[in-house]
């Protein structure tokens, strides 16, 4: 059908296309930029890069508000050559452009330019207050960061029942308010504290699974050639991409053949590159994953935040903490640290992949308690917009809320409210996409094994291309064909729903801490 | 002065400036992408990187043509204000500025794309190609950059008297000529071969350097932090810069703030590792020695390039094969190497620094030969443009002068006329500027031995920063207020000869072929 809406599309569908491909070409230019600032660019170069990075954004932003794309849009809406097939690819692309269009907008130009600049910047203090966990160095980058999301949100506008922070996460995920987020989060919460209440009970009685594998001290060297030999078993694509090290891991690149991938190590924590290595490899198989003839407009982009990060988590989690991977990845770890790891059997290294435990830091956290972390980064930011919080009493905040959740005290802003880097990237309305993230993760997994058949025994052989294939197929190559919630419901015939965390968490953890 | 003529500058230079640095900065993030697609880039994201960088080179050369340009530069010519003093900084911008614009609006914005596009992907080409040894491969390409070149010199135009080399070498030394170069290459090449006989006798009757030095197997590793210290010692400043390894060595950045080197590496050759780092580093030194406060206008830019030749060469040659460097040095391999160079004496290791030998790579050889590598590319360039050579017949053409003006068989394109990056890049009138820079090496630096004194006591002492200083002072802090040839009346008090050049050279190896 798409073939046939080509034949009698209006000119303004092309050229609109091409003036979009240009707007995102620059763009792309500015994620290496940014990408470099994180992973190689020397200290002092941040001025100046600053200076780039917000020429970039002032010059896109301009290219992405051309008072001719209103145009080329009413055009093509009143086109049935766009219009008759709303999931087909010009509909599709008008329908994102639309939305894209009316958010940019929305923003005057010298706002971008101010969000750019500043965040440049607090993107360094925060690094520097982090590294020295000095709170009050990065005190007033986050007030200009919460005043900055504030004139956002007022630009955006939300509706009338709803708050500051509804107007800021329909950037990360169409249509999601704080409301409809507490909603989904109150009862994931309650069955979840059940299972945590178990876990810890079982813990106490000194059940559960052996620590020896997080005791270990591996070289960073050694384990930066393991992490990079599983990041290709599963199917990131070194031609198509790197994997560098960065004080907090993400994925970036400027096209699905040029992403760019980092994790970080520490000597004590294996786990932790492993998982940040393999989360990020989910978020760059996705990006590997769109297609590249639609690279540049909505159909070659990702639904959004939450499926990005279901991509991360499946990969991260419902793979790499799986007993069938480790039955495939347990001999591989003698090819790489040798005797190190003589004394460890398979089962200490899949339970010790597993370990419930409340902590500090939300990168290491378990797949358990890390939705804890993201509910006290929601509550707070939400506070922080509504006014109900200052950001001076951020750190109070944080650790209080720290001890009453996860019973943890917190003995430094670095390893408290100074931990993430979202907020200083100027990132509000983001950190609940991670907990919407695990869910489809869940939901999706529980899809393909039963479509796919034995996902473990495929794992345990270090077949990963099968699962990366049903995902690159239902989910990656769509673009934004479907929105995430549409997506769902057509890949798994159900609305998202927190039943399949809660199978996939109790499933694992009952037995492990039976 | 300048105050007094910033007090009634028209309002036209300061948007000229503006428009100017604008330009400069976007200009500044496509130098990003450049050095990162050749040191970093995955071999698949090419094409992308392609679109980017002609994106770039066409909005960048678009702001640079900006036919307000035309006004502002008028105005400001009519101005007493900025041309009183022919030396000030706005009669410099403004000077330089309307060469820089007449040269861009001579280009129309196809051929800037299509030489961006063709350039990247003959890159490519040549990289694939040198490996494979194929140069059937890369000829096409070639073919492609001899027909874009001769459009691009017709733009530009030459002289009734000249040819179309002139053209190009314009862009990278004003006012240079096909006949000016062979008219200071013959007499330099007459006194050079004089040298070059007498080094030949000697080293057939046994006499010369040891080469002990040079057939060490040294761990990269080990080199990798040998040069790196080196580079810091000499003052190349790792806060505003990076070291990095590229096939070849080159220096990029995107602000006096941001510089960035690359060099390489092979077990067997720490002295090429060694020289191609103090050659980049006198690079980076220039770039890092650029006024902040004029960065994005002709006063914060380097003169050209030779001059920037100049000051690699010295930092390369003048410096790091003296006598007095390794006495500094020396003590430090065995930091560095350990046991490795323990059969090591100094000696051995200056002279193996300085042997002098005719070989096939330009980047390998000695100061003494490299002139002669300089020579024949020279030629061939010429005769490719002229029509007097085809492409096709280049790699017998390279070989036949190999044989003839240094003695040796060329038995590899990859080691013959497939060595070099240049003319990949597009760049052809480039290479005698590299002469031309040890000349002004030569010359420069026996003025600064006149002025401050015992040099060779001080780097003995591992003191660099004195004539680090010296060249900021007299060279980089200048940019483009003075043309080289003034350049060098004002520093030594005399015009460019080839004496102080061979004065080196005989001073040097008349005793070590003794």
């Amino acid at each position: 059908m798409t073939t046939a809406a080509t034949a009698t599309l209006p000119q303004a569908y092309d050229d609109l296309i091409q003036h979009v491909q240009q707007a995102n070409l620059l763009g792309s230019s500015g994620s290496l930029l940014g990408w470099d600032q994180e992973t190689l660019m020397p200290s002092k170069g941040l001025a100046h890069r600053a200076r780039q990075l917000a020429q970039l954004a002032r010059l896109t932003h301009q290219m992405g508000t051309d008072p001719r794309i209103a145009g080329w849009l009413e055009t093509c809406e009143g086109s049935d050559a766009v219009t008759t097939d709303p999931h087909s690819e010009p509909a599709v692309n008008i329908r994102e452009l639309r939305e894209a269009y009316d958010k940019a907008t929305k923003l005057p130009e010298s706002l971008v330019v101010e969000i750019s600049e500043t965040t440049s910047q607090a993107k360094h203090e925060w690094a520097e207050a982090r590294k020295a966990n000095d709170f009050k160095r990065f005190e007033p980058w986050l007030e200009k960061v919460v005043a900055l999301n504030l004139r956002k949100a007022e630009c955006y506008g939300w509706a009338a029942d709803g708050e500051p922070w509804d107007a800021l996460a329909d950037s990360f995920e169409s249509g999601m308010t704080a409301a409809q987020v507490a909603g989904v989060f109150v009862p994931l919460r309650e069955r979840l504290v059940g299972l945590l209440d178990e876990v810890r009970a079982a813990a106490e009685a000194g059940k559960g699974p052996s620590n020896a594998f997080n005791e270990l001290k591996l070289p960073i060297d050694q384990q930066k050639a393991f992490v990079t030999f599983v990041a290709k078993a599963i199917g990131f694509d070194f031609d198509r991409g790197r994997l560098d090290t960065s004080t907090h891991p993400f994925c970036g690149g400027t096209h699905c053949n040029d992403v760019r991938l980092t994790t970080r190590f520490h000597e004590d924590n294996v786990n932790d590159a492993l998982g940040s290595t393999m989360h990020e490899c989910g978020h760059g198989i996705y990006e590997q994953g769109l297609l590249e003839q639609h690279i540049g407009t909505p159909m070659g982009q990702s639904v959004g935040l939450s499926i990005h990060e279901s991509q991360s988590r499946m990969w991260e989690n419902q793979v790499g903490r799986s007993r069938a991977f480790w039955s495939w990845c347990f001999p591989k770890l003698r090819d790489f640290f040798g005797d190190a790891v003589a004394g460890l059997d398979e089962e200490q290294v899949y339970g010790g992949a597993n370990i419930v435990a409340p902590g500090l830091i939300r990168v290491e956290a378990d797949e358990a308690t890390y939705n804890m972390h993201i509910m006290i980064r929601f509550e707070l930011e939400r506070a922080l917009l509504k006014g109900d919080l200052a950001v001076a009493d951020l750190p109070a905040a944080w650790n209080s809320r720290y001890k009453e959740y996860l019973g943890v005290e917190v003995p430094s802003d670095t390893k408290g409210c100074l931990q993430d880097i979202h907020w200083a990237m100027g990132a509000m309305g983001y950190f609940p996409t991670y907990t919407m993230g695990n869910l489809y993760a869940a939901q999706f997994f529980e899809q393909a094994r039963e479509e796919l058949g034995d996902l473990d025994a495929m794992f345990a052989r270090g077949e990963f291309a099968p699962l990366r294939g049903w995902l690159n197929e239902n989910i990656h190559a769509h673009g934004k064909r479907y929105k995430s919630a549409e997506l769902c419901e057509k890949i798994t015939g159900k609305p998202l729903s927190a039943d399949p965390l809660m199978r996939h968490l109790e499933g694992k953890l009952r037995p492990l801490y039976a």
